[in-house]
């Protein structure tokens, strides 16, 4: 997430270069920033460009939200194959840091107002962010998912509540150490 | 919750029927139909009649979580009391049940736009919120701390999930058995 918001558009592929200035925007400005007509100034494209792309500004937070799921699965596949040993704990800590780190990403992600019955592309790329965790809790198949759910429950909450500035965070106190000990504490 | 919104207003404590009518409208219209002079309305009461007792609208959404916290910790409070060997799985499913039949209420508790901080009433409501579950929690007051932080993160995703439609109900499940089951899960 390196592209400047404002960097000319000059060649290769529109659509990723929309994604990556859009995905600037959203963490610069949120999501009420980001709109078709914004986007295609800030690549340096004509207005009508970002339509041959995104049908509206709906399709673009889809297509935005489908992408951070794809980088948070890659992030959390990655810790836990190189956490063997504690991989639910160093999972857990990637979610929240994720969530702090891309604050206006992880509420595009889990918006109700981008309905995933409805789109069958954002469940999929949710669904496979599920079963990372699915499979890293082990079990069979109902219990497993149980589990699956517990876990998520937890470090969700935990973003939730950070990012919504519901736990008070005292004088000092780092809070990545503090997500560690608490993830940790069951 | 039972007074109607539409039920003219007639004598005793404005204050308390304001908030009553205003909790009936936040659950069935949201936070955006609830204005001074819609209350007003609602209550049978002059426009100018709710302003003395709620400064403002911002006023008004304050004084609602401050109640929706007290209630909150009454319930939580009569679960731990009652529930002497499995208080904490019957606190967790108190926490997201409330949460599922209050949703308006519950999201104006922690919405971050009332911020904690700037008003200290509703901070102590919410203080007194967590120090039910903190108490139940036992232990020293930092392993008890973590832990209660644990507790609370866990069940608030549960709910957080389930309001905004992220965990995939299968057809036939009953939500409060699979919460019961989540929350006993680890």
């Amino acid at each position: 997430m390196s592209t400047s918001p404002n960097a000319p558009y000059h060649h290769g592929n529109l659509r990723q270069a929309l994604l990556e200035a859009a995905l600037v925007i959203l963490e610069q400005q949120g999501e009420a920033g980001l709109g078709l007509r914004d986007l295609a100034r800030a690549v340096g494209v004509s207005p009508a460009a970002p339509y041959r792309h995104f049908d509206s500004r709906a399709a673009l937070l889809e297509a935005l939200a489908v992408t951070g799921f794809q980088r948070f699965s890659a992030r959390m596949e990655e810790v836990a194959a190189t956490h063997s040993d504690d991989a639910m704990a160093a999972m857990g800590k990637t979610y929240v840091v994720f969530a702090l780190q891309n604050a206006n990403l992880f509420r595009l992600m889990f918006s109700p107002q981008l309905k995933k019955e409805a789109r069958p592309g954002l469940r999929m790329a949710a669904d496979a962010a599920f079963e990372t965790l699915r499979h890293v809790v082990g079990g069979d198949v109902r219990e497993g998912r149980i589990k699956a759910l517990a876990a998520w429950a937890k470090v969700h909450g935990l973003a939730v509540l950070l990012l919504d500035g519901q736990i008070a965070i005292r004088a000092g106190e780092d809070t990545e150490a503090l997500v560690a000990e608490i993830i940790g504490s069951l």
